[in-house]
């Protein structure tokens, strides 16, 4: 049962076929089964979740979300339970209010039943949660534990964040859709600053409609929730300039869906990619750093010696950049966005590469971002589709980009295109079978 | 001595002519004497202030706002002083962490005295601030009582923001300068979100220096400190469509500032107001209520009955837009920033009104916002100067507003234009002079 998609359940859930107490129930199973090898959590509250599944089950039908039990990555601010952003300087706290994404989920009628383990301030400094499919690999980050919660069956939806990569390359890692809306979609109130003009809120399921689900009641867009698509989608296949750092796995499934969509009757063309692109790795780390010194600037001068010697680093980087250069570095990155934009007068959605390839070794760190770093620099809509399998027999996701607030019309290409990638492998199956469960 | 400005106490103070704790005392001594009138203050701590101000006396010089004394609007996150928010929902919070802005200043030496009175999540219902000018006045809002504070010489800086015009409006009210940067210029991390795509973070100073002074802090630039301009400034005069709202102490000053500047070599032409120009206030006020219904969602859904009407019906209103149409205000808005951004082809920054007039009674609330509206929408860098006076005797302000991100140029033209401003109508005072003192 907790296996159950969001849609799924709380269809039955709103016919009383099932009871929110049932459902939070089985997901505490498999969370008592399985945490001492996943660990991702980093406090969970089984008695208040059942309560509170108790009062909605008794209650009138609360929202489109009613009794759905969720995760939220602890870098939002909870009323109920400990919020302590991935580091020990937070060790005791307690916001006193929730985030405004969580307040918008609960309202709907969602049970939040713990929060999930960030790294470090959603930087690099990787938590303890290992990837559900293998535990000697990472799950990625920055929103480890929750691309793991949703990957591993204990929640069907858990709240995420994206300032680099931290939600598209996890859930490419643990085998889930993870999707970053247009910046600004979801409200970032109550949700630990890291870069004001990169931090973005999303989430992760177990499919796309599931995602929506969640994200038509956070950004208030009813249309999200009809996903029918009649059309033939245009795709632009984006390899990236970061090309050479993608693995066989990578290649492979990217060649393979270009086929997969031609067949569909898709029309999919490859995008030259232009030079200038070269530098968007390095001016989106340029903004982060230079933003996240400012925001991060009272753990930075107050508890410096609480942080790790990876996020001082990037501080300390960040510091040098002139507010000069900083300005120069934003007007840069409108132009090319300005650029990007342009082409989805040809395009609908580009597909691109999630991340290098499957996840690596979980001492080596939580993999790297350069695959979403422009994507969420121009501040487009993402969303990972699981879809292949890495020589570890790990998940290899895809990613599509979207035009800026048309998230509701990519969400539709999105499941068209996973419906149509998930037959082509395994007709009989739904993405998140296809990699080993604990 | 609590009637200097910061550039000057801190000039006196690092040569250690002054020490901070009688800087300290003698702004402590000011509040003693006026706060039971003036009302600026949720919070004060003058004990901690002192004890401060003792350490830095005694150790090594801290840094560019060594030992000024500093207020902070009681929408930021403080880790030693309650943060209310100005709503009874937060009367007992006690947020954990400073806000960025205020771990700049205090990094670089400026000791928080005290928490300053806002409106009720900055939004309209007033706090028991009053105008130190005239008491049977309005301040203004949201930042009321940080311009209070400054006019009263209670400190010489205090910081505040502005969603629509919480930042020039008590400015020209108080007869202070009122700075707001650039969208995203000055880290909001740890400011209460109100409406995401507006809110910005700036202050209160009795000069353009002292403003810039701090600002050169908290925004890294160090171009700032340097306000020489040896030009003479292309000024455009911005009516505003709202000219027929204009009080006439406000088109006084306006024809008065147009025809100083021309004596003193500056270009000033009327700029043709475009038509379109009349949508503005409703557009911004649209998006304004969307965002606020979205950040808020946590206070609107759990803590409703400790709302005020007014701010009920706001975020009321606003839960009433569709994300679609809130989606087409933000690319009206984004069509008509980009006519405005080309302007400064022509002109090196507009004159505009601040307000409708002097500062109404303090019983019809805290004012109206509608000449900055358009501005905070389009987020250009603002700057109040104070200047006439209305048939109260209260201070009638104007605005200048600056090209994206040339903040440090803005405030060096606007040094120059008050300099020239204050010449003309009071050889010689400054401008905190020219009106009533208690």
């Amino acid at each position: 049962m907790n296996r159950l998609g969001a849609v799924e359940a709380v269809r039955k859930l709103q016919r009383r076929e099932l009871t929110a107490v049932q459902l939070v129930r089985a997901c505490f199973a498999r969370i008592e089964q399985r945490e001492n090898t996943v660990h991702a959590w980093t406090a969970l509250q089984k008695q208040a979740a059942l309560d509170r599944a108790e009062e909605l089950d008794r209650g009138a039908l609360r929202g489109p979300l009613h009794g759905l039990p969720i995760g939220v990555k602890d870098l939002f601010d909870t009323v109920d339970l400990p919020t302590r952003y991935g580091s020990p300087i937070y060790d005791r706290h307690r916001p006193g209010l929730d985030a405004a994404s969580v307040a918008l989920c609960r309202n709907a009628g969602a049970i939040v039943i713990g929060k999930t383990v960030t790294t470090e301030f959603a930087t690099y400094q990787a938590g303890p949660t290992r990837n559900p499919r293998n535990e000697a690999y990472t799950p990625g980050g920055s929103s480890s534990g929750s691309a793991a919660a949703v990957a591993d069956d204990m929640v069907p939806f858990a709240l995420g964040s994206q300032t680099a990569g931290s939600i598209i390359r996890p859930a490419s890692y643990c085998g889930v859709v993870g999707y970053k809306p247009t910046f600004g979609g979801i409200p970032r109130a109550g949700v630990k600053s890291l870069a004001e003009s990169l931090d973005t809120v999303g989430g992760f399921a177990r499919s796309v409609p599931d995602v929506a689900l969640f994200s038509s009641v956070m950004m208030r867009d009813t249309r999200m929730l009809d996903l029918t698509y009649e059309d033939k989608p245009r795709v632009g296949m984006y390899r990236s300039l970061q090309w050479r750092h993608a693995q066989a796995e990578t290649k492979e499934a990217f060649a393979q869906a270009a086929a997969i969509l031609s067949r569909a009757g898709a029309r999919v063309e490859e995008i030259p990619l232009p030079p200038e692109h070269c530098v968007l790795v390095q001016l989106h780390s340029d903004i982060m750093a230079f933003e996240a010194s400012q925001a991060l600037a009272y753990e930075r001068t107050e508890h410096a010696v609480q942080l790790s010697p990876k996020l001082q680093a990037i501080l300390e980087s960040g510091a040098q950049i002139s507010a000069e250069q900083h300005i120069n570095n934003l007007a840069r990155a409108a132009e090319s966005r300005a650029r990007v934009d342009a082409w989805f007068q040809d395009y609908d959605v580009l597909l691109a590469p999630s991340a290098s390839g499957e996840a690596p070794f979980a001492d080596l760190g939580t993999g790297d971002p350069q695959f979403s770093r422009a994507w969420t620099l121009f501040g487009l809509p993402c969303i990972n589709l699981p879809f292949a399998t890495g020589p570890q027999g790990l998940p290899v996701g895809l990613q599509l980009v979207g035009p800026r607030h048309q998230d509701h019309r990519m969400l539709a290409i999105a499941a068209w295109i996973h419906a149509r990638l998930l037959t082509a492998n395994s007709p009989d199956i739904g993405a998140s079978d296809m990699w080993p469960r604990g």
